[in-house]
């Protein structure tokens, strides 16, 4: 991790205004229902209903949803280590789909595996929870990927 | 490409009504706007409007529109190679964004680079048409994946 | 985990002599200098020298030393993970190159992310050791990707 | 295409000789007998035999094959695009493995998707030549990445 994760409290809650800011003028997320539930250094959690207007042939939650939130968590996570004002892209990110998305909800944990000035590895986990799940959780999807930071 | 691209047109009728019912199925295709825009042996079409809905932060389309009808695109490409009553599976999918998706509209174009009764190897690209690309369209992403046939 | 990892030692036994028969016909892995250093359920780690016939333009081992190590190393995770007589074969493979690759040797640790009787989810993380780590190691690459089982 | 590309004999000349200079110092190239075959704007072919040392297990050229000479075709498909005095760095690298790499050498050949001074998308294709092949040539592998030009 780069020197942005020792910074001091206050500026942990600058990262969080601005993530905030970010997340709220996405309106991708507003259309799934998602929201941002966690910010840390270096990490991310964004959860979303698995809900009637996301699914794909078989019922289940559209691979595009684990995409979406792993991509988004991923990129917040890689924004948490940059400067003020820096904006993050995804140059490619890969997907595995490791079981069905049922359940009530997705959640997603993002992370940087390396921090970096002009590269950032990044990475993501999604779960599926509910009643399905016995009340614990199921490792649906996980995904790996480059951002790169931008000027914002 | 196997013997399915071979088939006389009633069967091509008949993938094509197959694959109608199983978008018509996928609710997350409508909550994008998306329609499946053409079908032949070994590649599908899917277009998606840039709508108001559907953005990430910056006003661009979200990277998951991109994903979620190049995906969709793919695993339909894959399952015009496939026997009657197959479905298919996406096992793992990567997506490079390549161009910023602004404009009207994306559309994605799929196809089958190795066909496959276990393992079928897809790609898709994804382009944005309107008037910021001059009448022209734009490459703004390129995906490659791997589906599994499944019984339906 | 499948029960195969549940196994009695002799069966664990069984499953590393399998992996270096294995090994020791691939001779890809004698020109790197590699070994199989460690198997447990689930899991492998091999060693390669960084050696002077292995090397790119710049003086670091070239990227196909950690791709080669890895991804037999994520390969062979999955195998222990199957039952007697079969083979597994590299569907496709991600690699991220975190840092340049110097020092003495390259270590890359594989594991199982997701059993499966058709596909396997490995991954792998391959370190560099060696004086210029001051006695530690450094992450150099990290892979992500898909195995089939196949009758050998 | 960047300018580059429009660039006068000489310069196709002077970027030619940066590539053969680079390759000669890869001692990994040498050791798996490749030769850098072709070499235009924003595409290269590098070539090597299925020779009796890098085999996997079943006999076949082992995958570290095809990523190496894949790899290195796109990053010198790369490098094509690039100022003079610069150098290229594999940030991530993705393989699918469609045939088993059987016959008397592979060739691959390596492309540039998208140019850029930041980020350049590659490509490359591998194919496996020889009797097995009936004087044809069989699409073993396709790799997809990126590239970031780096000082030399």
């Amino acid at each position: 991790m780069n020197d942005a994760n020792a910074a001091p409290p206050a500026t942990l809650e600058a990262i969080e205004r601005r993530l905030r800011d970010s997340f709220a003028r996405q309106t991708m997320m507003q259309t799934l229902g998602a929201t941002l539930e966690d910010i840390g250094p270096g990490r991310t959690r964004i959860a979303a209903p698995i809900a009637p207007h996301v699914l794909q042939q078989q019922g289940f939650a559209h691979a595009a949803v684990s995409f979406a939130i792993g991509d988004t968590a991923a990129g917040y996570a890689a924004l948490t280590t940059l400067p003020e004002g820096a904006e993050v892209v995804t140059v490619e990110m890969k997907i595995h789909l490791l079981s069905p998305a049922v359940g009530e909800r997705l959640v997603a944990e993002g992370r940087v595996l390396r921090p970096g000035r002009r590269i950032v590895t990044v990475a993501a986990d999604v779960f599926a929870e509910g009643a399905a799940h016995s009340g614990g959780r199921k490792h649906v999807a996980t995904l790996l990927g480059t951002m790169v930071p931008v000027s914002a």
